[in-house]
């Protein structure tokens, strides 16, 4: 596409940087910052640097904090036995909506993933051993997405912790709440077969 | 949704005032700005404060331009008789994309809109009726979206510069090529049929 300004190209390739964000999109997002007073670039911009430059990490949980701690690993309602390993902050705020968890969590900051260039050492799982001796920590969940790289992942962690007095388990992939039976893939349908629910009665 | 963070929300919401984004696109994209480097966010900004500040619109058409005059109106080849009006940037280009179009162009800069609080006041329609009196243009066309608004920016131009002696047109309405008939709305089709066009033969 040729653009009308070699200014307006500039903040397209930058904002078409953006996952899911296509140059075409990206251009209409350009030209309605243009529309708009310049205030409105002006708070965009300085949130963005300011969230860049301030952020914090929990130091126990390595969640995206305002402080030191996170508002779940400083709540002493929260079952410090049970630690749920996670990706990132998302699946954090996914599995506390459920409200059937209360233990505490570890975020990676991401999953291995050997076509993106990130391996072990980039993610938080020596901070993973080094937290678990000595602690609380009775069960370790692995809530990954059971995907390729969620398997490669939790497959690195439970070599490196399996020598720790700990449980581990995962979460239980099967057919989602609501979905059909016919139109399940067989890798799933499967996995629902063989890892079937007892009813207790 | 409560955020991780202050500054997450912050972040989240102004990336969320831009049209088509939503509270969850905006986390994403706010998460993956933290992932990568800073000076990712930095370029990012940098490139949206330097549009806004040193963006400059050609003083004949009101286009987008690098410079006093935008690449259209310095361009010798351009036919000057002939004056097409659009609503913004994007229409320029996607003229301009067809190859069937040689004259210059007017860009309003929006479209008179009630709703949105966009009044004649607010677009370039002085400019234009300040442009035409004088000038070599000798036919405008109106090529404007067919919608409610569209239509009465055209009405409301029609008005205004039908004193001149440029003969006044609009680009035709009709069923979209590739379309099917039976599908196409009841106006469309009416249209379609007042305006239809003789075959030359």
């Amino acid at each position: 596409m040729i653009y009308p300004s070699k200014l307006i190209e500039d903040a397209v390739n930058e904002v078409s940087k953006l996952p899911g964000i296509g140059k075409k999109t990206a251009f209409r997002l350009v030209l309605h910052l243009l529309k708009e007073q310049s205030t409105a670039t002006e708070s965009l911009s300085s949130a963005l640097l300011s969230l860049r430059k301030n952020i914090t990490y929990c130091k126990e949980c390595h969640n995206i904090a305002d402080d030191h701690l996170c508002n779940i690993c400083n709540n002493p309602r929260r079952d410090p036995s049970i630690l749920c390993i996670v990706e990132d902050t998302r699946d954090v705020m996914a599995i506390e909506n459920t409200h059937q968890y209360n233990g505490i969590y570890h975020v990676l900051g991401g999953i291995i993933s050997p076509l993106q260039g990130i391996g072990p050492s980039d993610l938080k799982i020596d901070a993973l051993t080094r937290r678990i001796p000595g602690s609380t920590i009775k069960e370790v969940i692995l809530a990954l997405s059971p995907t390729m790289e969620g398997d490669t992942t939790a497959f690195y962690i439970t070599k490196k912790i399996k020598d720790f007095n700990v449980k581990i388990s995962t979460i239980s992939r099967g057919i989602p709440v609501g979905g059909e039976l016919e139109y399940t893939d067989e890798i799933t349908l499967g996995r629902s077969i063989t890892a079937r629910t007892t009813y207790e009665h």
